[in-house]
């Protein structure tokens, strides 16, 4: 089943929009978990079973596992194998922000489809579309193209004026018409712009957006909410990371983890009536 | 000693400009290595020991390691390590196109840096620089930063109007007077775009340029070193990958090699004299 496809029969499933964002740094781990050989892979392991009946997806940051080399890429490995075992009708999507020229960009894909086996990648669209036509050419993958990122400073760049518009304006517009005869593209909006998520989701249609920003970087769920949802009332993936995963730094983390989850999802879905 | 400076006392020392870019693609290897167990790094390592004294850096491209997920990161490290144990004055550039927000670049920061001991990495500057201080912000390393790259199609998205300006020509001039303060900043400027690399250099002044596109994507020497010299007959970095490593694909390819990068280095020093 196709990335959007799959996506949507979980949304519907667990009446959620919400995303964890499996950024487990290792210096972060509760102690009793850092001991484990596997810690960062064992400490996701809990984390997915506490929180599987309520989420749209998991997504894993690389930066958190190549920090560690090659021992990280295994953690990272046996996660998206423990998902796509045990839960596999939960989409994966890797949080990796690539992009490179088209020879060197199918090393990218057969990691994160190949030895990974994810469902869908976040992209940087600097190259062009040429450069990426390796993910875009792919229908059953998702591929999930930075447009106006949550972090401070997006504006020095994704603001600059292109004629009457800005720049994030005119990725959303290119993605929107010319990227997407397969079906298979997202956008990345972050939750701390939601007027910029209002401009957006006026360009795209019912495009799914992934959305970045809730918790630890401070978007505010109704804005978001409200500025972001589609037609169906859906169309938005809602990361956190740290609010959820970090939720309790403790023994109870995976208790907290699924409060916080829970928590996420029906203030959520209080918007989506 | 600092990336520029390392760089710097080898131009001199091996009287190059040249690059040589570690794309070890594991199914582009000669059929004998690619028995040995550790096939990439093997490639690498005789590769490197047979071009040593006619480089002034080596460029190994993640994706190509990535590709085989932890096998292969093991295996750029083992390169890396080897590089700087046997050949300690000559710089790496990580070649990632990498960039994240803040908190994540960290784990970038340690692969690079700490796990893998480059000198340097290639950046993408979508996200702005206070998503990437964490890079800039180290002034041992290189921070190269993509501004024109060599593909196909990099116009539809670098060439955008900003007002009398290209997106590209924006890009050098931030990097140049706001994100320098550590002189640490390179630029990627593509050799298949020789205008746009004069325009570059009228930009940044003596500032190092990364100039990939030189062999099989089809830039030409000439055009790009008279565009491309600095007021010190230096300042760029020619990177060249498949026509060096793979020159031969048979016993001999690591003579080819040596070859291939002699004769780019002496033609590249026609035009600096």
């Amino acid at each position: 089943m196709n990335f959007q496809d799959k996506l949507t029969s979980i949304v519907k499933k667990n009446n959620s929009l919400v995303c964890v964002g499996l950024d487990s740094d290792i210096s972060k781990l509760p102690e009793r978990v850092k001991q484990h050989e596997n810690a960062q892979s064992e400490f996701n392991k809990t984390i997915i079973d506490a929180t599987c009946d309520l989420v749209c997806c998991y997504k894993p940051n690389s930066a958190f596992y190549e920090s560690r080399g090659a021992k990280g890429i295994k953690e990272l490995k046996l996660t998206c194998d423990y998902i796509r075992g045990i839960y596999p009708d939960i989409p994966i999507i890797l949080d990796a922000k690539r992009a490179d020229i088209g020879n060197t960009n199918k090393g990218y894909v057969q990691f994160a489809y190949e030895y990974l086996g994810v469902d869908a990648i976040t992209l940087n669209r600097y190259l062009g579309q040429e450069a990426i036509k390796t993910f875009l050419g792919n229908p059953d993958k998702g591929a999930i193209i930075l447009c106006k990122t949550s972090n401070l400073g997006s504006e020095e760049f994704q603001d600059l004026a292109v004629g009457e518009k800005k720049l994030y304006q005119i990725v959303a517009e290119n993605v929107t018409n010319k990227w997407n005869d397969l079906k298979n593209c997202s956008l990345v909006v972050g939750a701390t712009y939601p007027e910029e998520l209002k401009i957006v989701r006026d360009i795209v249609g019912d495009m799914t957006l992934l959305v970045p920003g809730i918790g630890t970087q401070g978007g505010d769920v109704e804005k978001t909410i409200t500025a972001g949802l589609n037609s169906q009332k859906a169309g938005l993936i809602i990361n956190s990371s740290r609010s959820i995963i970090f939720a309790s730094n403790e023994d109870d983390f995976a208790e907290k983890a699924r409060k916080a989850t829970e928590k996420l999802r029906d203030e959520i879905n209080k918007y989506r009536v």
